[in-house]
């Protein structure tokens, strides 16, 4: 057994959010928990995928009496349909996101508020589609490369751009398989004519439709939404911070901005530094700004500034409910609606900024680039006047917070290999020393720890626990979105957390100077974990499918979800879900799922709801491939 | 009471598909009413949109005791959220059908199989859209028309071009309400990420985007492929047709064509007729080939070609049960997927050709342009082959048939009007006549009929029953889609059936010579009644929302009637339902899609599932509004 290091515990944050709850029962509101109860158990036909509400002459339910639905459907179609519609819907989101930051690229300028940060990677995207760098105003190049993008989403012709970045191998088996996305609203689109009544109702065809808008999502819309990212706000770099409640602060402003597109939150930490807001705040006699990332937005503003993850999905309530948030501000996606009522029975005003996420009891600023930073300006300044406003009385924040190593993207990962390696006899700019590593047996593999949290199991236990287990058997975990906090929060993100590490692991941390687990962004980010898996098969020089890397999506919720578990499994790399995909109503979908996909991409997932007996799995898969590769 | 004509009676229908269902009975199969019988009564939560399973937390259900779901998300929230993807779903049908016609056009070459029928709506297009006509190889103009229609559906700025065609009033109100739809897939996508777990969950919002998202269709994908579709395959003109059961041969070829895409069904009507496949069908003893039409796919052949309607939307099972269906090809949207183990207990072959359409128990041939006319020589041969394997002993074919004088276009509609004018006095090429008919009150307006069956109501009888009621009151009718074929079964589409008409309208019909039911198409060719609306106002010069034409789908199914009723809405016609959207659960989606939406487009439903108080509501709506204009 490893020592405890003192790191919080699973019991310690459930007892914050149990005395977070009587302070919500107090303050006559309630909280996920309670609605979870309430909705508890969940109808069965919706939970294996079995109810069809697609068009009005039902909803028809599959059952041993009934196994067609009104128009003939039967429980293989109607999961099939479903499923795919919720990856259709994922990409969607992720893609939608990726579109509003393209335009966002568009209207960057030398005099801001949206400005080029990264030149290098803007030279090598545009480089990479022949569009002309030197002796151009870097703004004229941004704007092209951003063209070129948005004409991504809709061009009426080919296959995405994106593609050619992975490997030969698997380039050739999209293209054979007929799952190389075509423009991304394009598959989307198709994916619900497919899905429509009285269309496919092969539930193999319906599977491959969902890899391909998957797909569309992982090497369309969210690797150009992550590139871009980087290019305007900066490819992040490693920067210590802190995680989880303990980062709300007694005596300052504290601003809470939450969602997932960075292109809103930016400019909140942008103008928080402001002198002018600064001496504004201390002319009301208060300490100081505090803004704390939460959710997806966390991981964003943390990897480029360092700011503090107050918390993960889940935790959003937990937050509010300390009575010391004056300003909850977000943008899109895993905002609970719940944060109308709740905010209403508290101090804090909530603010959405997106014509996508309009919620009731919020007040709505829709955000643009012309006026973002006055708008965000005056969100601070709203803060700060909130603060006034505060019942004390009410206010209580749990003591638990970590410290954490965050900004691991690929371009850090290997600056963090080339300082340990000989530039004398050893290649510079490569994943060898990982391979090596792996080749040797100092590290047995890598997972990708990602996903949201889901009340169906044990909100963030599944996580760390997993994590704890992949460490301990040497196994480097790389990680993002909601996963990466539950690391936090529990201080595997720390570099003392090589503590908890097997031996080669822990060497391996010593020797590079990192934390076990590597914090690579939000989940929009995954599409840095593709180039990652598909870079270290290109050096390693064989296929994908072979390397000891897999994904793990423990405690997945949304469609975003399904969007990604496909297009990780159509690049190639095995997936460990610990929450059922709604299709197990369907013998042939949870065959197409688990092997069927197998015999397209070479991965499939594998489900078990009990995280010992996933993380058992994930590591006799790691083993197995080892073993395949005779290492 | 107006001479009954001895038209086919609803229960002489009902009585054909009773005989039918016996014979299902005696096959070891079943029919829809068979499964509906099962699935009824259907989930409640379903039926009133308070059940939501956007993630894998759920599903979750609105009681009283449960009134959020564990987001928070609440009755208004998941209502509106689903509704909006229906709009969504319903906009991607018909869209992409569109945009296979683009990709068609774009195919078209001098030596076909694709070609140019209608030179004249090819320029008017062109020009509308500043593309070069004079001096050109038409084919050059038709690709560069194709082109630009493609990037409607995914251009990244603007607005759809075709909404120049509506009235200034329109356009201006699109504006500024900001349901002016941008490129077609963009809608499509936004809608979804909307409605994604954690967005919007403000009601307003989610059903001012329903209405945006309706508006990509009706004024962007189906009105391109309303326009293509004429001018690769002829606008339509009046003729001759039959339609029900009894079109089908006893001693013929009996091949089915089923769906929605004209591109495909165009090929077997050409095929059909050649001479080597006449004589191939002669040489083995048999009389001739019946091509005969169903669902959308009916209407697109029958007002091209006079091809013969032999049913709607809940009839195919019953074509096939008739034992003499040698062959039933279908294309995209509403096909039973109970047609695979339906045709396996007969010889009929069930051929599908569509990537969009799969359906287990199919042969599937991939259908493409290049190949289109061998593929489809071979589908008849396949067919002709096929009848010897015909069991005779399970033969039987309903009498019922009805003569219906079918093709409707705005253009006919227009040339038909022309005739009645006197050129020397009169304005030619216009609406005028019809607007004195209403304004003088020798009609008292007219209806779009449009839409599907549902087993929720009688089946036909809403259509028919609401359609003889607006001829009683001098109501013009014009239809498409399932509306248009069940007129047709009950003789309402001939122009005998005048004799059922008010005396104004049967008026109207003895002078201009056409049946009292216009036959406008396809459910995909709603778009015309939308420029019909469109040019009456304008030319009435009043607003849109003020002309006494109202729609009525009296037994809609499908998303595509909620992305049709959400752009007639928005184009400022008020819409009548016969069948529940699911919102009942939520008050506040009640009342935004029955009033909300009037304070945005001026228009909104009125839903009532009595056919009979549905069609006192519509005459009551249309008297209303010619009270208010006065006249």
């Amino acid at each position: 057994m490893k020592p405890e290091l003192n790191f919080t515990t699973i019991e310690q944050m459930e007892a914050d959010t149990a005395k977070l709850h009587e302070l919500a029962c107090e303050a006559c509101t309630e909280t996920w928990a309670d609605r979870n109860e309430k909705q508890t158990p969940h109808c069965k036909f919706g939970e294996e995928g079995i109810c069809c509400r697609i068009c009005s002459m039902g909803p028809c339910r599959i059952t041993a009496k009934a196994p067609r639905g009104i128009c003939g459907a039967d429980a293989h179609t109607i999961a099939g349909r479903h499923y795919l519609r919720m990856a259709a819907a994922g990409s969607a989101a992720h893609s939608d996101h990726a579109r509003e930051i393209a335009h966002t690229l568009l209207a960057t300028k030398p005099e801001g508020p949206y400005i080029i940060r990264d030149e290098a990677k803007l030279k090598r995207v545009a480089t990479e589609w022949d569009i002309a760098f030197e002796d151009r105003d870097v703004y004229d190049v941004a704007h092209d490369v951003a063209l070129f993008a948005l004409n991504e989403f809709g061009k009426p012709f080919g296959t995405q751009v994106l593609l050619k970045r992975a490997t030969k191998e698997r380039q050739e088996l999209w293209e054979r398989e007929e799952i190389a996305p075509r423009a991304i609203d394009r598959e989307i689109s198709s994916s619900l004519h497919m899905s429509h009544m009285g269309n496919t109702a092969d539930a193999e065809v319906l599977v491959r439709q969902s890899l391909r808008v998957g797909m569309a999502d992982g090497w369309g819309g969210s690797m150009i939404g992550t590139d871009f990212t980087d290019i305007m706000f900066g490819t992040p770099t490693a920067r210590d911070t802190e995680g989880n409640l303990g980062v709300l602060e007694k005596d300052m402003v504290n601003i809470v901005v939450h969602g997932h597109d960075p292109a809103f939150s930016e400019m909140v930490v942008t103008v928080a530094d402001l002198p002018e807001l600064q001496s504004y705040c201390k002319s009301k006699g208060i300490k100081g700004i505090n803004l704390v990332g939460l959710c997806c937005t966390a991981n964003e503003v943390a990897m480029r500034h360092g700011v503090r993850m107050v918390g993960n999905f889940l935790q959003q309530e937990n937050v509010v409910l300390t009575g010391v948030v004056d300003m909850m501000c977000v943008d899109v996606q895993c905002i609970f609606p719940s944060l109308g009522p709740l905010t209403e029975c508290f101090h804090t005003r909530f603010v959405t900024t997106s014509p996508i996420c309009r919620i009731p009891g919020s007040e709505y600023i829709k955000f643009v680039p012309e006026t973002a930073l006055e708008q965000a300006k005056q969100i601070v300044k709203d803060a700060i006047d909130n603060f006034a406003n505060r019942d004390e009385s009410r206010a209580w924040i749990p003591t638990s917070k970590e410290n954490a190593t965050v900004g691991y993207p690929n371009e850090q990962i290997i600056k963090e290999l080339d300082g340990v390696t000989n530039s004398h006899v050893e290649e510079r700019g490569s994943y060898r020393p990982v391979i090596d590593a792996i080749k040797s047996g100092v590290l047995r593999g890598a997972v990708a720890m990602v996903g949201c949290n889901n009340p169906k199991v044990r909100p963030d236990y599944s996580h760390i626990e997993i994590m704890r287990r992949l460490l301990e058997h040497d196994i480097l975990v790389i990680t993002t979105g909601c996963a990466a906090q539950a690391a936090t929060k529990a201080g595997l993100m720390s570099k003392a957390a090589k503590e908890v590490c097997g031996d080669g692991l822990k060497r391996v941390c010593t020797l590079v100077g990192i934390p076990p687990i590597l914090h690579m962004g939000a989940c929009v980010d995954i599409s840095r974990m593709m180039l990652l898996a598909s870079d270290i098969a290109e050096q390693w020089e064989v296929p994908i499918t072979s390397i000891p890397v897999v994904g793990c999506a423990p405690e997945w919720m949304s469609e975003k979800a399904v969007a990604i578990a496909n297009y990780v499994v159509a690049t190639g790399i095995d997936t460990y879900l610990g929450i059922e995909p709604q299709v197990k109503g369907s013998e042939q979908m949870m065959q197409l799922i688990t092997e069927g996909t197998r015999k397209i991409s070479g991965a499939g997932y594998n489900i078990n709801t009990d995280p010992d007996e996933l993380v058992q799995a994930i590591i006799a898969g790691i083993e197995k491939k080892r073993d395949l590769l005779g290492i």
